[in-house]
Formats: structure tokens, sequence, C-alpha cells
């Protein structure tokens, strides 16, 4: 394996050269960056992502699932549990929303529950155990202690590859359950056709959160099965095809002891016809362990996106929470283009790969910023994504999933996505974005008419939640299509947002210095607890919206006033909640009123550096890192959201962070880690290094930028992309002259 | 506390006065025997036990439901599970058949996966740890992790009590769902009304593996609920009840924090007004705590009827055991005497407690000849039990539950537990037991008309299963009619009965040394492999049934050969099962060919006695006892079947076992305890007593009856009821003079 850098370890001797000259095309053994990766953390406490087995943004995230209902349970799979009820081939990783779930397989055989199965017709849970079971990028296995089979999954973007080693048995089962569901997921129109012996297809069209999902598939069996019994509402039916709500195929062999029968399942969004294209594409052979070299080769290429220095444990946490990054958005298109759009018609994505299942009100914050550095052709390819959904349905994307508009949460945050990339140079219809995001900030739903006349969403009985926190989002949202306005010479846009940008102003209330709900008539509401999680602020309260001006933090700042900006910062992290506040189940990791369990606190650690107390945020950064994350199951204080929570660690590590994520500016920290090197697309580098780094020495001392000294807490992405390097000067006391 | 004893520990000392004077009426403070009770043993592994409050014989299980099916979690819950579904009322103790499941009862709030909850229509699983759980005799108690509410149940013989202790919030619920159901259950005809606004009623009636089980009852609330919603196959429905085959009512409460709201739930299987009688008389106020103490005080009695020294492991062990003796059988008739008989129809008690849930196959072995030591009074009304339910069908009960016939298992093992009965003075109405013992020996059904024309049970292709294992224990329980038959002067009925007590001979192979499956026309079916599982025998295979002539060991002896007999006795322990072979699920707890885990084994390590080599006997049980039992989780090796797997280490911990279970005579090893009081009814106690007890020394040196030397290996049950001491001496090393 080749390894580019500036800087290296020499495995064996941990030897860490960390001021060597610059030392390029260097070959060294290094370290595989997969092994680094714990696919178990956030499948326990509220991270809820999956262990599976997926490629990065791929389509299928194959992946265990206990079989169980519940908040715990919405990736499918929970760390405490003891059950396995099979392995689906859609996952969502870190929501809240419990959805997908498509084709469970399950293997079985005479040996499961025997005597509970007079009649053959419950769900089979297998008992499982962590102690045999093993997973990393790209793999998961695991030994059903139920049956003695052992299963193992891997795969490719769009084909789920199955391998179960059955002990010796005449009734060995492998079963594909279109029915089974959970949570919101509810089958509405499954078929199942027997083409031949090896080979079955079909669709699994459902409705949860997302209301028109549909997974077409191919599965072909390693061996041919002796006979296929189809069951429709759990009766066994004739023939060779069975469609209805709930169907099921199960596959009946006798197999030798270690017998080992493989499963590939394609999948489409759009047809049969595109899945047996992706299986032919893709996996056109039977050789299992092939494919997990492959896809191990594909996660170590994204993973190598960035090499770093540090410890052990640094480089566990830094690299898992890099994986989690490039877990979603999902490709959405078949190999030749087509995919189901948001309008319910099949699409062809020409010359790009269409993704979807983006929460951009989680990920516009760091995720995007942070695929600007490390994956712009995919970001390329997410704005054609998002262009499509608006010519689908008139409307950039707001939690887009499975070819559908959800609608959950608020703002227009495909704006900035759009906005930030704009000005980095990723090459877009700039025009046609700019129709896009103006069409989106002035439909009339969302409360946006309401926004638009009375310059804030409104507050009352007779109106939608979150007004406060619609307010802002659509205030901010309004700055970026501003910008993007000025710079294509569109002025009367420009102007227009411009205007639109100020409205978080309509909503600050002098007399108690927050955010504060407004009825229709323009009065603020009282009474008002600025601690309180009230309807008004989503999913959250006043103290962690405050600080949702990322494009005006100065004119937040005059508006409050210096000083009173000051002691609301440091009171954001110091006062905390009494033991009889009835905090949301989204206020987790709790510092103060900080939450860093949800994405509206995101940011505020870093507004330190706005304020001239940069040791505060290098402080309070390396305290978040410390304290809220880890690689254990219960590694991640909140939904993890689909990479947010990963990619503000992964930038905060690094020692930056974009406060404005739609302005190419990155706030700068000290880095959690001894060195860091991006490597950008087209081979250049740029190097964060550090000397003195230890735990106790967070403090910048001092900074150079390509060996010049630099003495700003800001660094543009412009600087990161010609390449060079950042040096920091650490020490164990703030220095207050930076 | 009073102690009555020949021995005590003085507590803090820790000093065993073994030999010392007999001491009466001394008190001494005594530790509670509860406290040594782990109701955990048993949830793990194949124990199928459950962790809830139960009363002795209770007619009420109230137990967490993890609320997934599987023959892991028979009993409701499984240790390594982390989810409970709420607290259903009945349970099966230690059983391979997933059945009862009734009247499941589960706080909520709107803490509890609120955000999952779009339609409220979805089965709510809490996550919990069991570092937040705690259990012992007659209490369980839990925090729902997933709402923040703690769960506490208790119990009276017919009346669950449910305490949940609430945080503040406005939409506490508190959910009874009839429609809930596991495994083989399902509900067929449900109803709720509400009586008031604290009250409510109705019944489930079920099918399964019992057919018709029907359970009435009266619910309170300790507080008036807001509204009942009433639901019917997830529909919310109006007006004051509600009846289908999937009724749920929903009581709201706004609750304080740390409110508690307490509920009871009286059950009946005959009628409401059954039901509420049943509360009246058992649980007329709220009080929980006092409730709790009550039924530890009821146990408390029941674990006192043995008395023991040893160590806190030792104690942990037998009185763990000692509890699971006394779960099954479960009372089923009313306060009033009524009760749902297995002809469908209400009957009357007169005067005794109508039992069921016999699993007789199981535990005629053991855990019934312990009854009639520990529990004479109910073994009477056992045995009229078994009467009256062959008033109702015209035969004794197989595997009787809930006022049912399963026909689960094989013989008519009911016969045994009378005859034993019967000789040890337990009251009963012997003509009456005699005729119903000769109507079941002589039913056509359950291959007995070809047992009878045969004189075995034949086996091939059109033939049920298990002819070897109905031929051998139909002969053993003919021989016990015939012992009856006899004592009433009946002598033809001895004659013929005696004369069916050899059928055994007529399925013994000289070639093969083993009990051999026989075809109709009379010839031995070939091929033959003993280590085989094959249809002919029961769970087993022909290793493991070649002991089972209980009533004939020498003329067992005799067919095969002394010594060939002896080289078989030892092979059964040595003779390993390989690794390609097949095991049944019950087949566990293996030493050599011997299964602990199941039942046919139960009495073979006592054949040393027999063939006088019973220093083998004392090692095998002791290997037994250390290998095959712990208090752990996963305590027992084998489904602990309504008592019989404890019954037999209550038993062997003492140092007696009846290899025969209807003659009144145990066989003699050395104790595992130090020492044993059982305090038996009407004051008398029979003690057994060692010297130089330890791990090593478990050979059997020297035993003494009241002070005179005994030289025999059996000691009858007549010399036990009396009252005195057995007194061994230990050592390491056999004494092969015994």
């Amino acid at each position: 394996m080749k390894y580019h850098g500036y800087f290296f370890i020499l495995i064996g001797l941990g030897v860490l050269s960390c001021k060597q000259e610059t030392v390029k095309e260097k070959e060294v053994s290094a370290e595989k960056l997969t092994s680094y990766v714990n696919t178990f953390t956030g499948t326990d406490g509220p991270g809820n992502t999956y262990p599976g087995a997926v490629a990065p943004f791929g389509m299928v995230q194959l992946s265990p699932d206990n079989g169980l209902p519940g908040w715990d349970r919405i990736a499918g799979y929970f760390y405490p549990d003891s059950t396995i009820a099979g392995f689906s081939h859609t996952h969502l990783s870190g929501t809240g929303a419990g959805d997908m779930y498509d084709l469970l397989v399950m293997p079985l055989n005479s040996r499961f529950n025997e005597s509970l199965t007079p009649e053959g017709a419950y769900r089979p849970y297998s008992k499982f155990s962590h102690d045999r079971e093993e997973a990393g990028p790209g793999y998961y296995a695991v030994d059903l202690l139920s049956s003695g089979i052992k299963a193992e999954l891997t795969t490719t973007s769009r084909v789920g590859f199955h391998q179960y080693t059955f002990p010796k048995d005449d009734k060995s089962q492998i079963i594909l359950d279109l029915g089974y569901s959970l949570n919101w997921d509810k089958p509405m129109d499954t078929k199942i056709t027997i083409e031949d012996n090896q080979t079955i297809s079909g669709y699994r069209k459902s409705k949860g959160w997302a209301n028109d999902q549909r997974v077409y598939f191919v599965m072909q069996f390693s061996k041919p099965f002796d006979s296929g019994q189809l069951f429709k509402d759990s009766k066994e039916i004739q023939g060779q095809s069975v469609s209805g709500q709930f169907t099921k195929i199960v596959a009946n062999y006798k197999t030798g002891d270690g017998e080992k029968i493989k499963v590939k399942v394609a999948l489409s969004s759009a047809s049969i016809d595109g899945a047996r294209k992706n299986l032919e594409a893709e996996l056109p052979h039977w050789d299992f362990e092939k494919t997990v070299k492959e896809i191990d080769g594909v996660w170590e290429k994204f993973l190598s996106k960035i090499t770093i220095e540090g410890t052990e444990a640094q480089k566990e946490l830094f690299y898992t929470n890099l994986y989690h990054v490039f877990l979603t958005p999902s490709l959405h298109s078949d190999i030749d283009g087509a995919y189901k759009g948001a309008d319910g018609k099949n699409h062809i994505a020409e010359g790009y790969n269409k993704y979807d299942t983006f929460s951009l009100w989680d990920t516009f914050r760091a995720t995007h910023p942070l695929y600007t550095l490390l994956a712009p052709k995919e970001t390329e390819d997410m704005i054609k994504s998002f262009l499509s959904h608006y010519d689908e349905t008139g409307l950039l994307p707001v939690w887009s999933l499975a070819g559908n508009e959800t609608n959950m949460m608020i703002g227009y945050h495909a704006v900035p996505v759009i906005v930030d990339a704009y000005f980095k140079g990723i090459p877009m219809d700039a025009e046609k974005a700019l129709e896009a995001c103006v069409a989106s900030a002035n439909e009339d739903g969302r409360q946006i008419d309401l926004y638009k006349r009375l310059g804030y969403v409104p507050t009352g009985e007779h109106h939608e939640n979150w007004s406060v926190s619609k307010t802002l989002e659509y205030a901010y949202n309004d700055w970026c299509i501003a910008q993007l306005a000025k710079d294509l010479g569109k002025d009367e846009i420009a102007v227009t947002f411009t205007e639109r940008a100020d409205n978080w102003k309509n909503l600050y209330d002098p007399e108690s210095s927050f955010f504060r709900p407004k009825d229709e008539k323009g009065k603020f509401i009282s009474p008002f607890s600025p601690k309180e999680y009230t309807k008004e602020f989503c999913e959250s309260n006043a103290w962690q919206y405050f600080w949702f001006v990322p494009h005006d933090i100065d004119g937040l700042e005059q508006a409050v006033g210096k000083e009173e900006f000051a002691v609301k910062l440091d009171s954001m992290f110091t006062y905390y909640p009494e033991a009889n506040d009835k905090l949301p189940i989204f206020s987790t990791g709790m510092i103060g009123q900080y939450a860093h369990g949800n994405e509206p606190s995101h940011h505020v650690a870093f507004l330190y550096n706005n304020i001239g107390k940069p040791w505060k945020t290098q402080e309070m950064v390396r305290k978040i890192i410390e304290t809220q994350y880890s690689t254990k199951p219960d590694g991640y204080c909140g939904n993890e959201d689909c990479g947010q929570m990963s990619a503000w660690l992964v930038l905060s590590s690094m020692g930056i962070y974009p406060i404005n994520p739609a302005k190419g500016v990155y706030s700068i920290t000290s880095p959690f880690v001894e060195a860091a090197t991006i490597n950008l697309e087209g081979g250049k580098q740029f190097v964060i290094s550090t000397e003195n780094q230890s735990k106790e020495n967070c403090y910048i001392q001092s900074i150079t930028l390509n060996g010049k000294p630099y003495d700003k807490l800001t660094i543009t992405h412009e600087d990161i992309v010609q390449g060079g390097e950042l040096h920091f000067v650490l020490g164990n006391k703030p220095n207050k002259e930076l």
C-alpha cells in the first residue's frame, strides 16, 4: 500500500517524526486504517447507528436486525439486545425516525426452536452473543446461536452479499421476508417471483416516514434450493409467484456440515431490471472473500483521505467517526442512472450518481463542508441530486429519503450546502441552483408565507410549532441566497434576501436578551422562560437557539452588548438544568445548557474565537471531545445524525470548524490529534501539525502557516485546498496575547 | 423467628455444633431462608424459569415479559434480553412449551419512545438493565429505563399486585393488553368492561398448547384514571366495554414526580364474580409493602420445611432449588372452590384446593415424592385434583394445564403419584383412585390398545412416535396399579397388571442388550444404533431409556447379565457423544450418554447402589450436583420442568432419592450439605447429619440411624416420617465394605 505523507509512523518503533523534512512518495508499511474503525460505536445509547456492511455512500446497508421496535432500535440493531431476527438491506444511520428495514433475510434449520414451530408461522429470533460477532467496514459476521448457523455479510454499493455456513441438517432454510417491518415502516405491496431454483426477484413497496418507498430486487442463491415455498399472510400458496402485503419465500436445503450457501441481493429503486443490471455490473461472481477484500480496499481509500498521527485511542476515535461521515447520503440511482424520483416517476441521472437520504438540518453544519474537502466529486453529484429533486418537486430537498420528501425538520438547508459548494468552486449549474434556492425560500408552505409577511414566524395556538427556530434558520438560509445572488449579479434577489437575512432581529427581545416567541400581532409572548423546552424551539430551548445567527455573530453581539454576550457564552456552558427540569429526548450531551447531543449547539464552543477569548474555545472543544465521544458502543451522546456528530469530531480534532458553513472559512482551535494530513483531490496535501501536543497542552501558543507566523483564528478553504502546513505550538496555559 | 432444630448455626461465630445433644425449642436468630433464593436462576440457558412474583403453588405468576417469542423465552423472560414489554399474570416454570402470558400490564408515559408513536399503535418495549432490577420470592422490581417508571410486583395466591412509581408527566398511562400473546398462545375472545374509573373487569380466553384457557379478572387501580381508552384491533372504540380477539385499555393519568399508582389484578378460571371474590378475600387493602412482607413470610414458612447447614453457596443452591419445587402445580380454584374443569364446565372443589398444571412425566420421579414429605396436605389435594379430572374426562391427567388436558408426553404417571401417596398414608378415596388408574391404563388412545394386544407398542411408518418409551413407562405404571390393587384386595386387577408390568421384557433385545424397537409383527427393527435419537425413544436414545424399569432393576440386571449390567452402567457415564452426533434440544447436561438435562436419566446414578458399588453412586451424584447445577442465571442444564430438576437436587443433596418413586423407599448417597432437618407435618423432625463433610469427602464410611449402625443403602419413608437422625461419617476414599 502506498502511503503519501509528510509525516508517518515507523511501525514497530513508534517513532514520531513530527518535524522532519517533507518526504514525498516514500513507501512505508502503514497500518490499515480500516482496522481502527469500530462499527459498533453508536449502536448503544442514543447514537442509533448500525454495525452492518455498507460501501461509502452505498445504496445497500446490509445489517443485522434485532427485530424489535423502539427508539433505541431505529437503526435495526441495539447493542444491549440479544436477538437477531435477520438481516435487512436498508437502514438509516443515526436518525431519530424508524424507517427502511427492507428485505429481511434469515437462515434457519431444524435446531431453531423446533418445538415452538407447530405451525411454522412465527417470527424466528435467534440468540446471539457479542463474543461471537465480528465486524469492520464492509463486513459483519455473527454466529446465530439458536441454529448454529454462521452468518457473514459484505456488500458492494448496490448488492448485498450474504454467506451462511450451515451445520449438517436436512431442514436448512433461507427465508426472505418482505412482510417484516418495524416502527414507522409498513409494507404496502410486495411481490416475489421464483425465476428458477437459484434466482428470485420482486419488490417491496412500503410506506412509513417516507410515503412511497420502492425496493426492487434480484436475489441469487449460490446453490439451487430443493424447494421454494411461497407464503402470503403466513399461508403457503402454490405457484411460482406471490404478491400481497405480507409475502415470504422459504428456500429449503439439505446441508452438509460446514456447507456454505451464499446469497446475493441486488437493489434498485427503479425496477427489477435495474436491480439485475446492478447485480451483473457489480457482483458477477460468487467469491465472498474477494468482495470482503474489495470493499475493505474501498473503505481504506476513503479513510486515507485524512491520515493522522496520535495515540491508538485517538486513531480509533478519529477513523470511527470518519467512517460514519461516509455512510450517508445513499446512492439512489442504478448503474444505468435510473432511479425513482420524488415525483413518483422513474428518471435517469445522466452522467452523475443520484444520491438521496439527505438529513440536511443536521448535515449542512459540518458534514457537507467536510465533503467539500474530502469528496468534491460526490458533493457535485449531491448538488445535482438536489437540483433533480427540484425538477421533480419544484423545491429543494428538506429531509429527502429514498426518492421522497419527508418534510422532517425545518429550514431550507440545501441552500447553504449549495452556496458553500459554489464559493468553493464545486462545478454546478449556478443559475439553476439560485432559481431552486429562491423557489424553496418563497414557497407558501412551512409558514414561509407568514415569515415573508411578518418578518418572523409567529406563535399561537393555531400555528405550527418551532416558530423561533424557523425564523432564525430561514434568515440564515436567506443570507446564503443573497451571497449566491450577489455573485451571480442578480442584484434584486440579493437585495431581497439580504433584507430577509436580518429577520433574526425581529425576534430578539432586549428585555430577556433572548430570541423570544412573538404572536401574530407582534407581541412577545409571556410568560417566557429561556430554559424551558417550548413548542417554539425545535427540539431545543431559547438558550440553545440564541447562537443561531451564524452569518452575523457580530450583529448578535452588538444586539446583546459585548459584555452580556461574553457572560451569556460562559453561562451557556455552566448553567446546568436542575433535577426537575424536563428535558426532551434530544437534549443530551449536556454541558450547562449546551447540548452536544443535538445540532443547534454544534458551533457554539467556537464563538469564543469571535470575542477575543480563543483559549476558552480551545478548552471547551477539548472538553467536548473528551467527554462526549468514545469508541464504545454508546460512544455518541446523541443521535449520530447521518454524519453530523462525526463530522464535528473529525473537523474539531484537526482544529478547524465552520461557524458559518456557507462562508468557506474555518474557525481555528487546538488540534486534538498530533497531526493530520488532508489528502486533497488532485494530489495536494494540507498538513496540520503540532508541537507539545498532550492532554494538558490544549492551548495554542503560536501558529505558523507554511512556516510563517499566523495570527488569525480562522483559515479559509482556499488556503487549505492550495495545500500547505498549518503548524501549532501548544502549551498548558492560555496564550491570551494570541 | 423460632427455629426448632437438632442443629443450628450460631450466627456471627459460624460455629457448627454438629454432634451436640439435642436442643429443642432453643431460640436462635437465624438467617432468613428467602434471602438465599436466587429467583433468576434458570432464566438463562435452557432452564426456562421466570423471575417474577408467585406464591407457593399460586394461581398468579406475575412476571416480566421480554415480549419476544422463542424457545429461550418460554417463561416470558430470558436473562440475556434487554427489553420489557410488560408484566403478564401467568407463566409456566421450566417447561418446553410456550403458553400462558395472560393479561399483560405495562406502564408508559410521554418519555417512552415519544417520537416513535405517531399512531400509538405499536408494542412498546422498554429497555431495562440487571443493575436496576431486584427480586426475591414473591417480589420483583425493575426500572423501566425508557420511561423512568419503576415497576414493582408482588402477589397473593390469586391476586397480582403492581406498584408503579412514575416521574412527573401529564401523559402517564397504565395499559392492560389482552391481545398480547407469544409462541403457542393465541387470544380467541377477550373482553374489558370499565366498571368505574378505578375498576375494570373482563376475561381473556385463549388457545395454545392448552385448547381452552379462560382467565377472568377484576382489576383495580389505586387512583381513579382521568380517562380509560378502549381499543379493539388497535383502533380506539367508544363506550364502556369492548370485546374481540385483540382488546386493550389505556388508563390515562397525570402524575406528580415519584407518584405511586398501584394495580391489583385478581384472577379466576371460573368467572368475573369469582375473581372479585378472590380479590376481596385475599387483598382487600392497598398496602403494597405489607403484601411483600406477607408473601415473604409464606415463602419463609415453605422453605423452612427443610433447614440445612452448609456453606453459603450450598444454602443458595439448596434454597433456590427448594423454591422452584414449590412453584408448580398451580392453584386452579377460586376462594369459593369454583374452577373451570377439563370438560369445559365450571365445577366446585368441595373442601379442597383444586390444582392444575401437572407436568407428570417429569414430576412423578422426584417432585411428588418430595411433596409427600414436605407438603402432604397439598399432595392430598393434588390427588383429589387428579380424581376430579378423572370425573370430568374419564381419565387421569397426563399433562394437564389450566383446566385442559394437553396430552403432552407419555405414560399415565398420575398413577405412581397416587400409588406412592397411598402407601405413604396420604388420605384418599382409594377405590375410586384405583378405578381411575385402571381406566387410564385401559383407554384405547395413546397406543394402549396395541400395547395391550401385543404386550408392547410397535414401531413402523404408520405408528405414532416413542414406542419403546411408551412400552417401558406403561409397564412401570402398570406395576404401580398392581400394587394398589393388591393392597385393596382386587386380585383380578392385581394379576392383570402384574403381568403387564413385565411388558418391558418384550422389547429387550439380547443381541444388542438394549431395549430395541419392534414392528407389529414382533420383529426387532434394523438397523439399530443405541446412541441414535430415533422416533421410538421419547426425547432420548436407547442408552437413556435402558434403565427405565424402576420397579424391577433386579430383573433388568438378570436380563442383561450381572457383569454386562455393571459395564453398561459405567459406559453410560463415560461413552460420550461424538462431535458429529446430532443431539436433540433436550439432550443437555451430558455425562457420557447420561443426560441430566432431561428426566429419563434422573435415577440412573443411584443404580450403582443396586449392584454393590455404592461409592460410584456417591461419586457420580456429587459430580452431577457440582457440574450440572449453579445459582447463576444459567444454573440449570436443561428445562427445570415444573420442579423436577430442583427436586432431584433437594433430595440428592440430602443423600436420598427414590429410584422407584412409588415404593416409599429412598436410595442413599452421601449428602452434599453438612446437615439437613426435614421439619415434618405434626412437629416431628428427621435429621440428616454428617461428619467430615467436604468436597473431597464424598464417600460414605459408615451410617447410623438414631445412633445405631445402619448397613442398608436404602431408607423407607416410614423411617423418615417417624423422625430421627440419619448420621453419615464421610471420607475421601470409598469404603467398599459398606
